[in-house]
């Protein structure tokens, strides 16, 4: 997984480059091709609806962007296509989730409705994760306990190493993210979605794209001088936030999401980029806590809208015209996608069609 | 709270400077103290023992250091000296504690005892406290798990706004820490323990009190400008880690410790530095996690010590002689301190004295 939709990312990307789909279309065409390789009708529709989320939500590189990394892993038999995912272990405020290598995204699901179904009795449940894959953005998952009036909190193991320990050169941390989401009561909840990194591999990725140079503090070359060319970015690494401190939270992030819950982490992460063969044994921790439990809600709701007014509404550095809450630009992009469908580049809408043409399914 | 221990610490500081002083003797020094104020003996001893403790894990910023405010707010009729610390609300997988205003030592360890009992039960449990004090250094508490092969997650609001929103100046934020404490085998365990801002407030004092200046990085003017003269403090504000990442992890983490358990954030928040009358409503949030729901300890540890190992040996970049473990800079100071005895600077030894001579009890 990575991160996304933080304070600071503009609302709305490509708005006018790029040509303009319904969700729904979106929608039915990832379902096509997930049946086409195997997947049952009903997972495949659960999977292409929370790619399409993401999507909605503005995170762009964590949904249909990721569709033919899917399709040739499920080809090259690294997922699987008819998991058993179950409860492994269980007590009264945690549950451990074995994925049997399926979809990230059923995998994350069934975990986070139990963490949920688990919470209205525990008050607060922890529900980790193993043989889980790829499932998207950490907000996707931190968000669905809101509609149950809970706080969402994700965890997890990246699926890549870019990141070595602080002081060193060997990439054994991923950006491991972490994602929390408030709910608030006239204001649109906070969903903080963010990697342990300055920078997602993401946003690396894009910049390659666009030709862009890179701002100092993204990445280090393996001679500790800043990396500032994206075309480089095999010559180094990503930089963790405030230094040792984002190598901490990496590690006990990974710690959490991954170790404890007999999943991979350090060396045993495989780099899921460059592998279409071997399984990730994805690690996932989803943390429900249920507001109830604590005070009544209404009480808690006016008390999250008045900090966010009170936040929103405070003096500005000079040059700054507003103010940001984490989750106002997925806020946006989901208002706008909603209504006037997502962006498609046309480089990303011609590789889909190249996957359409290869599984022999009907093009977007 | 605040927050050290971080990997890139030095061990230990002012060895060869300052007195040395046995911890037996500082905690008897302290408990008189306490108990001159009105605190009766055996929590005397409880809050003693736990000030010494941060000390002798190197959190000098957190230990005795604090004694005086700690004296001057309960002479002022800040904290509640009699407190009836109780669990307010409770299920199967968290509790509310009501800290009745007491001192934040008593408070978090009864919160703690109480996850660690019921994590055996439930496998995780949540412990969310209100109106608490300042209670030392977040280590403290995340790592009382570790004797019961649990993980300790702990966060906390700080006791003063220095950080302002993303983009803004009015503090309305702390430097609101996170800790968490990860047992191995052989191995020292892992213990994570960070403010949410790149320096915490502690180490700006401690500058300034050098008469050193700070690097760039650390505060910023209200104009936006680096701020690197820490005798300018109050004319600028700490950085978060990541910038609006940071902002982020001190916003959610304070809606998780204060908002949620009915504890001060935001504007609420009352600076316990320049106020001595006022109870502050601290709040905090303990969890413990039990390994053994989730996997044998003995393989955890043994996975937790290859990590450990596989980080430590790895390939260092140019110049750098060690790689580090959080956890490890605590791990030395308190082999060094039970051995040799805690370092006491010749002005905090004098400051302690002229408090043993207002209180009339025997000086150190």
């Amino acid at each position: 997984s990575g991160a996304s939709n933080t304070a600071k990312e503009e609302p709305v990307a490509d708005t006018t480059a790029a040509r303009r789909i319904p969700a729904a279309e979106l929608e039915a065409f990832i379902s096509r091709a997930l049946v086409a390789v195997g997947i049952s009708k009903p997972e495949a529709k659960t999977i292409a609806e929370l790619m399409v989320r993401a999507d909605v939500n503005g995170s762009e590189g964590h949904g249909v962007f990721r569709l033919p990394q899917y399709i040739r892993r499920i080809k090259g038999g690294a997922v699987n296509v008819k998991p058993n995912i179950r409860v492994a272990r269980e007590a009264a405020g945690m549950a451990l989730v074995d994925g049997d290598n399926g979809m990230g995204h059923l995998v994350m699901r069934f975990a986070t409705e139990k963490a949920i179904a688990k919470a209205q009795q525990a008050g607060v449940a922890w529900v980790g994760v193993k043989w889980s894959n790829h499932a998207g953005p950490a907000a996707l998952y931190a968000s669905m306990p809101l509609a149950h009036d809970m706080i969402g909190l994700y965890l997890a193991v990246g699926n890549a190493n870019h990141l070595p320990p602080w002081g060193g050169l060997d990439m054994l941390l991923s950006t491991n993210p972490i994602a929390v989401a408030v709910p608030a009561g006239e204001e649109p909840p906070i969903v903080l979605d963010m990697a342990t990194t300055v920078a997602a591999y993401g946003k690396v990725k894009t910049k390659a794209q666009r030709g862009e140079m890179m701002p100092v503090g993204w990445m280090m070359d393996r001679q500790g001088r800043p990396l500032t060319d994206p075309r480089r970015a095999n010559d180094g690494f990503l930089l963790p936030i405030g230094g040792y401190k984002g190598y901490g939270l990496a590690l006990v992030f990974g710690l959490l999401a991954g170790t404890l819950n007999g999943a991979a982490m350090g060396k045993e992460v495989v780099d899921f980029n460059a592998d279409d063969t071997t399984p990730t044994n994805t690690g996932h921790v989803i943390v429900a806590i249920s507001v109830e439990a604590f005070q009544p809600v209404a009480e808690f709701k006016k008390n999250v809208d008045t900090l966010i007014r009170d936040i929103r509404n405070s003096q500005r550095l000079p040059g700054v015209d507003r103010i940001r809450l984490p989750g106002e630009g997925s806020h946006a992009a989901r208002a706008d996608r909603l209504k006037n469908g997502i962006p498609l580049p046309a480089p990303l809408a011609a590789s889909l069609n190249q996957l359409a043409a290869d599984l022999k399914i009907a093009p977007l």
